[in-house]
């Protein structure tokens, strides 16, 4: 049996899934994946985004692109269960002092605050402010593979004095492999751990290695680890749950719910968003440590020239 | 630039690939793999493996499932390039004192010896004679996660006095996570380098470990490291050779004529052969550490019920 003292395993499936759909997902959906969060023990279910309503227009998005409270509690009712639930909200996406209510009157135990390397004073800013609501709050430091260890050596001690539960490394190009995560997970957690705070991991396929890289993670202690449902989520996708799952299974993680989702939800979800999980578009975004964004346009267009993609790529 | 001394990469397509194909790859697709071989600069071919025609019936098999010298020769001619060519022979299942000729009359400089654990003695015997014929011989030491410490001590012990290159760590059952790679390949190290022995490393892809577990062997002095075109190979297949050159991708390794020919070939190739590449029921199957012929079955009639094959592999 593996350790699983202190872990929380999210399910991130809306959120980052959300970015595949354009965050149409029927209620119906929403409600087996948080069903299947439960049984299987998972510890927190993301919900979507709680995303700007003056910046994106909702008629352009399903509801979790906005995650309102109200959306969620219809979801979960009073949510009598152990699973925690929690957004994403987005450095400069989210008008948080309107958005996120106190959270005696919200469903959510967490949010989770995405940035970039650039923004952690305003990452902070919304951090202070999500806990003072009442909030446990992470922050998810977003494009994880461009950023120096001195640059995140100055974030780490920002963010050490500030509220935040964990910090994440979030691998948003699928650019790290085994040895780097091994190296920033230890750096984060060397920051972190005298604070008391946690270390999170959020790993993408480009390379598939994010399930290796997430229990790489787990092994240098980091204990907040990131999953999605057969890995739907941008692109080539994140950790499966099913693997980490799997990993952990045992008394209190249990598998079988999530491979029972993924058998009646998530095939056929797959055939239909063609755009995510791992080709070789986005191996090569992912080996050139940049934004999927030419690969998902390249899987949309059946795009198969490589050897192009690898030179632009690697040129440009 | 990563550090390539004394690496040497080798293209199992041919071999692995075939136990999804039964060998038929066609005359032309073997010579566009060993063209794109040369040109990538891959340092060694696997043509197939060089079976008992009394125990296989050659009318149900393609040649490569026997890969004479005549078949090898009549792709390469006199092999005018770096590129060097091997074929693997099954203990108990080679006519090897027949079937192994000469180096000097054969286009192959390698003999890959493929066994289990309980068979090194016979190995050994393959490996001598093979060595006497001249050719350069690894030991591919198959199911490696059901072998413990000891029995591979006394294996390593054995084949570091034998005339063995190298014995390969074969993750048959893709069952190894990278922290067991990490310590098998330290342990193969340990015994094989006092005897100028190479470990290497040919992975499974059933839990998406194949490529972060060829790096990370890579990373503690592994020197062979097997991959094949888009991952080609029994079950979930192997590591990506095109994620192998990317990463080793420089001076001496080129991914681009890897890229060419999944686009131009791998692509077509796997619409058609729907048993190869990473699905739940392979993981399934890595997860219990056994065989993945009951994915392939599954695979093979569309048995998506993910919890029951669980179950079975669980608790049987």
């Amino acid at each position: 049996m593996r350790n699983i003292e202190g872990i929380k395993i999210v399910d991130a499936t809306i959120r980052d899934g959300g970015l595949v759909n354009d965050f149409f997902f029927t209620d119906e959906f929403v409600k087996k994946v948080y069903e299947s969060n439960v049984a299987a023990g998972v510890d927190y279910m993301e919900f979507g985004y709680r995303a700007d309503k003056k910046m994106f227009d909702p008629s352009k998005f399903g509801k979790w692109k906005f995650a309102s409270d109200e959306d969620v509690f219809s979801i979960v009712g009073d949510n009598p269960t152990g699973l925690k639930l929690c957004v994403m909200a987005d450095v400069g996406r989210c008008d948080f002092k309107n958005d996120i209510h106190k959270k005696s009157d919200s469903p959510l135990s967490l949010i989770r605050v995405a940035t970039y390397i650039e923004t952690i004073p305003e990452a902070i800013e919304m951090i202070e402010f999500a806990a003072k609501q009442g909030y446990e709050v992470t922050c998810n430091l977003m494009a994880i593979s461009k950023c120096t260890l001195m640059q995140l050596s100055r974030a780490l001690e920002m963010l050490a004095q500030s509220p935040v539960m964990g910090v994440y490394i979030v691998d948003s190009y699928g650019a790290l492999y085994p040895k780097e995560v091994r190296k920033l997970t230890k750096h984060f957690y060397d920051h972190l751990s005298p604070y008391g705070k946690l270390t999170g991991i959020h790993a993408h396929n480009n390379q598939q290695c994010a399930f290796a890289n997430t229990i790489e993670a787990y092994d240098l202690n980091a204990k907040m680890l990131d999953g999605t449902y057969y890995g739907m989520g941008r692109g080539a996708g994140n950790c499966h749950l099913e693997a980490l799952l799997g990993y952990f299974n045992g008394k209190k993680y249990h598998v079988e719910p999530i491979l029972d989702l993924v058998e009646s939800e998530m095939l056929a979800l797959k055939d239909q968003e063609p755009t995510w999980g791992y080709n070789t578009s986005y191996l090569i975004t992912g080996l050139a440590n940049v934004h999927p964004r030419d690969a998902i346009a390249a899987t949309k267009k059946h795009d198969t020239n490589f050897v192009e993609q690898f030179k632009y790529q690697s040129y440009k």
